[in-house]
């Protein structure tokens, strides 16, 4: 990796009852993830994806490109927007830059033209 | 226990989001029991419970009269109805026949007079 070069480019669409399977893989019970309903009521266009959920997609384009689970050492994001069930997320990342065998990634997280992941930088550890 | 003698009455109101849960907890993940939307769709009055749920208390019931899950020997239920988050279900049972020690329970899982468990059959070992 070096610096400016693109991160193979990450796409997925979480199904119908991803976030009613998350809820129950993370505990996260929130009404405006698993109720319709709910979730139109207090404003929302409908029910939410769990911001883990995109941020666990965020890591998984990392440690894809870094070969592994072990090679990402750090990762901040910030939460910008909701995400939604049905429709594609895409994650694309940059290399910023290179020093002492870590490649520090930017990286943005977006479905439907908006960014609902934005400044996300990892570290990935090079390959001796 | 003797014969006609009734079970103390089991009442329990499943909530909301009891389907989601046990969802998430069964891996049964099928739309009529956390998709409003979908439920309605195939006719149906709303989410409905899950059969397995509803036995569970129909079970608990059992264990509860008989002091606790290693006295049910045998539980047979037959599903009749569907039940319906947010409503209360009552359990009730009757002993049928005490013989060799095991109290034969016969019980039946209603909401909103509707029985949605009868002819459910439980065996409960007394103590010696």
């Amino acid at each position: 990796m070096q610096a400016g070069d693109a991160l193979p480019e990450l796409r997925t669409t979480p199904d119908r009852y991803l976030t009613v399977r998350y809820a129950g893989a993370s505990g996260d019970f929130n009404p405006i993830h698993i109720d319709e309903e709910f979730a139109k009521q207090v404003g929302l266009p409908g029910r939410i994806l769990h911001g883990l959920w995109t941020m666990a997609q965020v890591a998984r384009a990392q440690t894809q490109a870094g070969g592994g689970p072990h090679a990402l050492k750090r990762l901040r994001v910030q939460f910008r927007g909701m995400g939604l069930p049905e429709q594609e997320l895409t994650v694309t990342g940059v290399v910023h830059e290179v020093r002492d065998g870590v490649a520090v990634v930017h990286t943005v997280a977006e479905q439907g033209g908006t960014q609902i992941i934005r400044n996300a930088e990892a570290e990935i550890e090079l390959p001796a």
